[in-house]
């Protein structure tokens, strides 16, 4: 693996990768949005009846804080993604996405914890597989600046 | 049928079938967005007066499960469409149609079960004619691949 | 009128005439969404007190129909105006319009009765302009074809 | 009159100037439909414990009247943006934001009278310099039409 | 820092410059628009029970005057941006998102009083943070036009 090809590793700072992500990016956004909107609508339904706010007071501030850091890393995100294109905003693109989602599921856990369950191991597999593959790129960008040094641009992360 | 022309089978791959593909499908999931807000908007009416949450909690269920399969299948789309244009994106993005639609029914379905009814029969007319259209687009792959095997680029599906 | 000029007859089929009532459409789709959004948020002002949805039953199974009506319209005018572009998208996106102000008025009707019979009464004025222009249109299309023989593109309609 | 120079006319019909009112517009637009929105939902907070909608039906129905005035001119600007360019789709796009805050004042005015009477008086103000401005440039063509016929660059205040 | 070099001085209004903030602000806005529905749905939730308007009217009167800067500020970033880019839309761009969070941190402090001051004290580092780089950037300015008063184009502030 000391051998890695040079277009290897200028490959995810095209800007052909910059737009996928941002395609990619922009969907999974568009979706947290939806889906958040549409659980605060059916808990609307339920909350009729009796006093949900009360019983359940501690998820919905786990909500408000998980929205915040949701709005703040995508704010982020939509910084860094024109000024210095590279791993940076794409790590924290996920983690905007990733708490976009814990904040669906701490509302559905109001709705019916039991699904909420599966959903948070879907979850956790998701987030595996994302620090999963940035882990192994920023491993390909430390051997091979490591084994040579010839490579000036090799400045995010 | 053996006969195929080739411009016949790189028609699905072409860039302007993908353009109208990317516009009919942005378009029906805006419809199915819409849709889904609107028969929520209905729903808080009817549930002023009744425990309509607590009576339908199985229904409520499964719009939850339907939305989960249609934004998986929406996001997978929208990389998809991008990184390698085909049948895959097309029939990833025709399932989260039908998903998204499906969830939507099983709102109505607590609305007006008789429409309901009617709907589904149209949902399935519709789940019939995309199964149908796409599985003789990939019947006519097969029988081009099988009678001439010079077509190297044949990677979807 | 027996000799209608070519450049008359192959108006509505210029790009430029598509993307004029392109704009037109998106702007009238968009005000149908906001209008129909904010007359259910009335309606959820309205049912506090009073079981709304009990009595006009019917009228929310209207308002459901039209939006149906509405919807599939609309999907198949985004499909058509870039397939074929000529007078079939245009009926197809006015009727999908009239349907959806259609729903929006059953919705005004519940909330107040006589402005809607006033609104309802400026809806059938819009679609009388609407039939007698576009009716107009293909008068000319076949008194052209009727006369002069040698136009071979007169698909639409 | 009858000797208008036509490059004297056509100055405000630049598509400089177009391009930029329609930013400006549709920034206003945008503002108006989120301000309305926002302050249905206040309502919605509000009318949990009074019968708001009952002591407020002469409100409400201005409110929809101010509406449907707001998307007929809405509607109207977007078609005459394109069409002709001038002072007419200016002028129905002020009249048609005016409205539009019209129909958020009255709403405002539900929730609280006093500030509402603050925000009358704003918008009072605005429809002074809207009307100024836009006078001013009538009369400025009206002038230059009767008196000279040499102005080139008449620029609209 | 006499010799503050020419291109130092013209780079806040280069066009890159007011992309790169359009693009931030429209981010911005995005969110603050979004966190103050979703907060506003969640009261919606809360208030079922209690009679939440009345004991917090002085909240909402609060949050009304904010929506109102915030919607005046941002249509005259809106028209600013195109008409004269500097550092003076970028100021009024910063107080919108400040009147917008604020309005967001009101409906936030009904919710959970808490939680509200820390969200404060983050705004609070935040409008330090905007004051400091703009007043710096002004400082910048005005230092360069009273050593070297050859530059003629510094007509922002």
């Amino acid at each position: 693996m000391e051998t890695v090809p040079a277009n290897n590793l200028t490959l995810p700072i095209t800007s052909n990768e910059t737009a996928k992500f941002t395609a990619y990016s922009s969907a999974v956004h568009k979706v947290v949005v939806i889906i958040n909107t549409v659980i605060l609508g059916l808990l609307q339904l339920m909350s009729q009846q009796s006093s949900v706010f009360e019983t359940h007071k501690a998820a919905f501030l786990c909500f408000c804080v998980f929205v915040f850091f949701y709005s703040v890393l995508r704010v982020r995100e939509a910084i860094d993604v024109r000024l210095r294109p590279g791993l940076l905003p794409r790590l924290v693109g996920h983690a905007s996405h990733l708490f976009g989602c814990l904040a669906a599921l701490v509302l559905v856990s109001v709705v019916c914890a039991a699904f909420s369950i599966v959903l948070f191991l879907l979850w956790f597999l998701w987030l595996s597989t994302v620090v999963y593959s940035n882990f192994s790129e920023i491993m390909i960008y430390l051997k091979a600046s490591n084994s040579s040094t010839g490579l000036p641009q090799l400045s995010p992360v």
